[in-house]
């Protein structure tokens, strides 16, 4: 079985997901002689909405990145990746509902947690994936440097590891947990920037 | 007429379909002093909506592989099996109404009737497009075994088969009916592992 | 301009369009004592949706067949070609709006008449596309059939033709005007059935 | 990295923002006596959310046209360009917020500002993710005129441009705003039809 048509499922929903993202945010109904300055408010106040909509989005995109990276490694593709590969778009286009949760709820806890739990089973799930690929079948292409596929997956896991974190901080206050669900994306791309520069790379899974 | 316009087509209502199920799923809206309660308990009334859209999922990932498959065997493409994929995708668009309607109402026996008839229509044009393409219009490769034929047709009725059964048990009680669907990507996947073991195969429509 | 991207792009807006109709089907809210029966009612009630769901699902097929059928005849495609293609798609990208509206109020004349006037400027611009292709800018690949074009050209403004006598049926009674739209598909897939039969073809573009 | 998995993926959001813009006109509910009234006035006053969908639909067409033709200049891809690229998506996926926005309110400031505001995001996203790599990062290919890639550039501008034009005419009047940015699909295509004339040219990012 060849990765092309795992790619192209995958890609599609890819792209499906993050423009179905903005379809949780809806416009707001005022009505009366205030309608101006209540229309203005309803704006102001769906700034949390915008905020988990850009923040989905630019995480996705990281997924989308390292997810090519992945298939980029392999030879080929056994029925074990693609039920895992199912998994985690499973996950993936799960991702709308806890955004509009926690976009509707964000001083709620329970709402900032599932928001972090659906990222970190998405994050597991995908790092199943490069594990099985890289470890339990012998999917890699040959020629592959054991310790770009060490390091990639310990990039791998530092994304349900701080999504975790942030699900911890929640139990005591939504804010900063907020705070590190938006600092995670940073996190992410600074660290393989320096390591790509440090190793003198030219390609990686972010 | 080739396969790979068929293939592309489908692939793209496949993704869209798998990733729509979510839309279905509502943030629930609470209000008052009482909201942080309320809001968990809407979000554990929702279960039956989770359940309902993981198992959609997991029953749309099965037909997208078959689907893979069964145009793998296939040489080219014509008239008739255009239409009946057409068909099929028809029933496969409309699965998140009834995903949605019983993951509303799952006590319901009319809401778990509609989705076990939907997905036995499915399921149905799905074998009569195998069937077509195997026994009435001559499209398989050649040098296909028929043992692998024949044992792709039977798994293929399996499917209705299973969904017929839970439609039949939701008429004295919605809950088995409900169990019956949960477990049918379980029987599915199972036996054509066992099966795939024992014949020694290493490619199969699931 | 090769015409490899104009179709990957129309194929991707004909899965969406496809795939976005059951969005406009809503579950409906049943409560109370009676919820069962009234469940059965609403279900029943929304039989016109699911009618009109259907109808636009096979139209779409029909429009999917023929514009590929259109783009195999073509050796290059230019900016015109684009525009008149982008005007179609957008014409297609509404069909879930007119087929809501028909679907909630089948008995509303002008429910009806939107949804025929929908049809009649998608196939409109499909015809102009057509005939710009075939007889304005200098598209069809050398070798093909003049007599075939002709044929293709008549049945593509069949439809229009066929959608705005519905239209008129529908100043006088809503109900013929809907038996013409379900009519239409087998107005439109027969003829040209029987044609390329006495003909001998092995291609048309329905 | 090939420009290939890049253009695909942003080939699927254009398609599916395209598609997704329908969503968010609704069928009006109507009842009583009066319905074919009401459902007639309702659709009258629809009519902004027609106009705003189609001028969405029209400039996301010019910048896919635009995005081929960017991605047809470049030998290869890099890092930056793919953020950049992502970038300009999370704008465009966002279109169809402001567009029912817009739509919804024609009269209020607000939402006529907003509209202008993705827009000239979106714009200047584009505008950004040409320059990168026309004069930034070395993407383009050898041996084209660098003067085609002057007029691209100053092309791109444009569009950002008009957008905060309307924005400021909005601050005074939500009228000429709004007949500005009907305008503008008018005011990008045809200079640049005519510039193409007279360079003789044939190909062109819109």
């Amino acid at each position: 079985m060849s990765t092309g048509r795992i790619e192209a499922f995958s890609d599609g929903v890819f792209a499906i997901v993050v423009t179905l993202l903005v379809l949780e945010i809806h416009v707001p109904q005022v009505q009366g002689p205030d309608a101006s300055a209540a229309l203005g408010r309803s704006l102001i106040a769906m700034l949390p909405k915008f905020l988990s909509y850009v923040l989905s989005f630019v995480i996705i995109c990281i997924w989308w990145i390292a997810h090519h990276h992945l298939f980029h490694l392999l030879k080929k593709s056994d029925r074990g990746l693609l039920w895992l590969n199912c998994l985690f778009l499973l996950c993936l286009a799960f991702i709308p509902f806890p955004t509009a949760l926690m976009g509707d709820y964000p001083r709620e806890r329970i709402a900032v947690i599932s928001y972090g739990a659906v990222m970190t089973l998405a994050g597991l799930s995908f790092s199943g994936m490069r594990y099985y690929a890289f470890y339990v079948a012998d999917l890699v292409r040959p020629g592959v440097d054991p310790a770009l596929l060490k390091r990639a997956m310990r990039r791998s896991l530092s994304g349900p590891v701080l999504h975790l974190t942030a699900i911890a901080l929640a139990f005591f206050d939504t804010r900063p947990a907020i705070a590190l669900y938006a600092a995670i994306p940073i996190l992410f791309v600074v660290p393989s920037r320096l390591e790509r520069r440090i190793h003198g790379e030219d390609h990686s899974g972010s």
